[in-house]
């Protein structure tokens, strides 16, 4: 059940409010957005007469019910949530490139890659300091440095930087990484999921290889729940039966996600497809059917590549691509930076 | 193996140049295109020595080895094929849509749709007769009546007309059916693929709902090699652990089957959502990805629709969805008619 | 809705019954067992009063309402059918094994598996003889010339023949089979289900590659409304992302199909491995789950077989497992002949 | 490369030899058993000449090269590994059965249930104490004071106690926990694998939803090569499009996990299936297939069970099924203890 509230209530009214519904057993998510402030109420709320609150209180604007499990993402709380990190931002009718390599393999690389992304028009950059790999012997990621080194490449270029966090003994590593990202093989580590609930930052939650849409909007639940409504989910390809891609890229979930939910959502074509030449054409279909953006991998000489070089653009393969996506943005009403 | 022939070699030097091969124990395709005219030989051709056979005849301009499975279709034959029926085109730069209602349910029932997506723009009308149905008690569809009436709607409209062959018994019925459907659950219906490959008419050949791209290629593969070169591939969804979508739409093997192959490549949104909000937002991407067209379900009264009422677009969204596909058509280098 | 009639109640007094409701609009199928006689009413029973009924006719026992959509094939109509052909028997606590080639390559071939597999106490003789390939060059099978070496066999060893039919077509050419096999490929082909259902022999259906258990009872429902109530289900692994086996066998179907519905439920360890050291234990675990009988591929000399060598046992390795089977048959209470 | 020791080398002759290689950039795993002793080496391992080696130390009796990327799991390095925890034994010729509650929920449910499976012949007390859920508003366990509890249950009845870790933080906190459970959802939380890979006592680690087999051994290869060589694998079933079940159980992989690996293999019936009806025919299944052991979940009262109680035995359930199992065991030449 969620309580729109009027404009302009006061916080003492709200606190009062929620302290009323948590004296009844209830939880409650306060969510603050720009287009009202909304109460989420979490518990058996079957008894509960929602007609009966709106008439009796004078700051409850209307109420709803929510049927699904999932509450404080629920489109049902609000129309849609702005994301913004280090000046990126998502959603709110942008589209918006994150960019980068794998991982991040050396000062001059990640270097080499940020200037020539930023020079392309990319809002962020994306690089793997922690890498989860499945064999124990294959390159793990330069770690802490590579987290250096990524701070190097923001203070050159200005762009924000992103990367994948492992487990929660690692935020404060984090504390100055832009947005912070949750990946596909940690979307069900809920131990990880609160802790980065409890961070004042944006989260980027990235569906795990068999997870539900349903299970993707759980997880970010767990994060919203727990105080931080800076989540931006992304589409990276389902593990199905087919072996001539990495991945099966499901667009229809994008489409879902932003019914269901207020969060932007973004799409990763490079993990979804494995393969260099579906990488422009997936991103292509990723911004007409209505994505808040594109997460895709670029490194400066992919043949030489730590890992994912298969997968990765080149520099000026992935400067064509945007001047394409730019050309496109107008037709969808969607403003690229 | 493929040998890419001279321009203006007379058919009597080609006979026997494939007589030659035949004599040898070899299958031959001949495959005569808009670019130029191809053999290909099946069989073992480790021992055939491409080099010298290009210097020895004088009517072969060059020689490829072929080390897919799929021969006859593989786009090492050709660039790219072109198929016309009644009308309208797949390939050659354009974007085509097939429209029409899941299934021929009466008279005023098709002619409404026909009328109403020719006024939309579609290229040809698309009508179920006879229906392939998990349960023996759902509606069979309207059998040999449903295709008279798609006759009419032709007749009225001037839009070519698509319908579904259930087996090969049926091949007399579809005599004057201008492109002849092999739906999912036949894609691997190999007495029904040479049937149709001994048709003189486009056949549009649907991905099974377990079926890999490769797959897909060996059954396209049957009807090529059995003499019928008009095959137009279509993408539909595959099954996958997800239910909140009917299928998954598998936007990569678009661009892969177009990769390999010199067919054209259309998909269909309806099926593979099973949900009607999807079916535009999916349309778009799939015009973005590439795809030659478009085979959507398009019903005068969703509501009442005898079968898959609850993905099919109404009349009015069937036109708007067209406007804005013709809106996005140019910037993708696409003619829509 | 199924009513179970009173003992010994007469033809004239069941038709009279059965016109009765075919006057009303419903459709009947008549359903006679060893337990009993059952006619189970197809349509929209929703107004029809059960207590009613049995009160004022004298030749209904009883009645239940069946929630799921497969009628004839469920278990609410009877405990259990059993399928006698040519001396093989399904079902009533039996295990029964077909085993034999995967096609049938020659005379002297099929001969020396049919001795081999009798000798080993197989009941039933498989083999293919005309193949669906996924490969238009693949070898397609002997054709009806297949069919006459199998009736060899079964005149040499007396074991009945089960061999795979492609398409209604061919089903005079099955007039002489004492089992007709659908395929996994066929499963939902409904013209030919509805042609099988015409027979008056032992069908065996298998489960399609991505088919639910739900949509492979729906197919039994075909052939058994169809008229023919000789149906043997075969579960023989579905698709999956798992890519180190051909398939992966699920047994929890096995458990599922008896649960659910009275037709005898045999398994393919064969088809669902694809590796030949897989064939044996899973064969022990089918027999463990309750299965009613096993389907496995035997071949005189795998390494040289034209088709699922791989997987084949040789005539050495079915001998033992038979006698493995055997030595555990009766802990599950199950009588091998 | 793995190299199998004389018996009775002494440890600085390992050491040295060891010290050799690891000199020369390559890493060592050093794997004691009871067959022998062996040394596994990791790295470019093209150039070495196994033969050379061979005959120029006197402390190698034999060398292999493994193929595999998993190298220190690998059969190929030992027949087979016995893990002891508390009393139960995992392989070695026996079938071992962890059974308890999915949660603890209680200081009695967990003492009645303990001593229900005790009764029953059951070698080790499952029992949930960090759940990972869904949705965030689901019980998440009884956290530390659930492992409480099932030390009690431990110190009543003898048995050893089996519950999962959900990070690497909780490590101290299963100090006295006899077996580590690492659960489906973290099967590739490659730090989580890490730190059970430096704790001294046996980790069961079951197969993630959508992991492949190879994936599933790199896993294990995460610990083992980090100095834990006493790894349980667990098959737990897989998510496939069948959605009647909860998930597919994969027998072929019992099998081929024992084939390529040395470790001990059990399953998981009750997750796998989801249905309280499936587990008793699935376990029996289990034992036929040669697993080592089985997994299932039994709780006093499933009716009122705070997690998965429609997939839960009640004990009467339980106690039936482990007489049917002791009643196959010996068939199977298995120990049941």
């Amino acid at each position: 059940m969620v309580f729109i509230l009027n404009p302009d209530v006061k916080q003492e009214k709200i606190d009062e409010f929620i302290c009323g519904w948590e004296a009844k057993g209830f939880s409650t998510i306060l969510s603050v957005g720009t287009e009202h402030t909304a109460v989420c109420l979490i518990g058996n709320t079957a008894q509960v007469d929602l007609e009966h609150i709106v008439h009796t209180t004078d700051i409850v604007a209307y109420g709803k019910r929510i049927t699904e499990q999932y509450k404080a993402v629920n489109r049902t709380v609000r129309e849609s949530t702005v994301v913004e990190a280090g000046g990126a931002v998502f959603g709110g009718g942008r589209f918006t490139v994150i960019a980068g390599p794998c991982s991040v393999e050396g000062r001059e690389q990640i270097l080499e890659v940020a200037r020539g992304v930023k020079g392309s028009g990319a809002s962020a950059l994306r690089g793997g300091a922690f890498k989860p790999r499945t064999a124990p012997y294959a390159f793990q990621g330069m770690q802490a440095e590579g987290l250096s080194m990524l701070r190097l490449a923001r203070a050159e270029t200005g762009l924000p930087i992103v990367s994948e966090i492992m487990n929660q003994t690692q935020i404060e590593l984090f504390e100055d990484v832009d947005i912070v990202q949750v990946g596909a093989r940690n979307m069900q580590n809920f131990d990880l999921l609160k802790a980065v609930g409890a961070l004042k930052k944006p989260v980027l939650l990235k569906r795990g290889l068999a997870s539900t849409i349903e299970e993707l909007l759980m997880s970010a639940e767990y994060i919203v729940s727990a105080g931080n409504g800076q989540v931006i989910l992304c589409e990276r390809g389902i593990r199905t039966f087919e072996t001539m891609t990495r991945n099966t890229l499901d667009l229809s979930a994008v489409v879902l996600l932003k019914q269901k939910s207020h969060l932007p959502v973004i799409a990763d074509p490079s993990h979804a497809a494995g393969i260099r030449s579906l990488v422009a054409p997936l991103a292509k279909a990723i911004l007409a059917i209505g994505a808040d953006g594109l997460m895709v991998e670029v490194h400066n000489d992919p043949a030489k590549a730590l890992c994912d070089g298969a997968q990765s653009l080149d520099l000026q393969q992935f400067a064509g691509l945007m001047v394409d996506l730019r050309a496109r943005a107008g037709i969808e009403g969607k403003l690229m930076c």
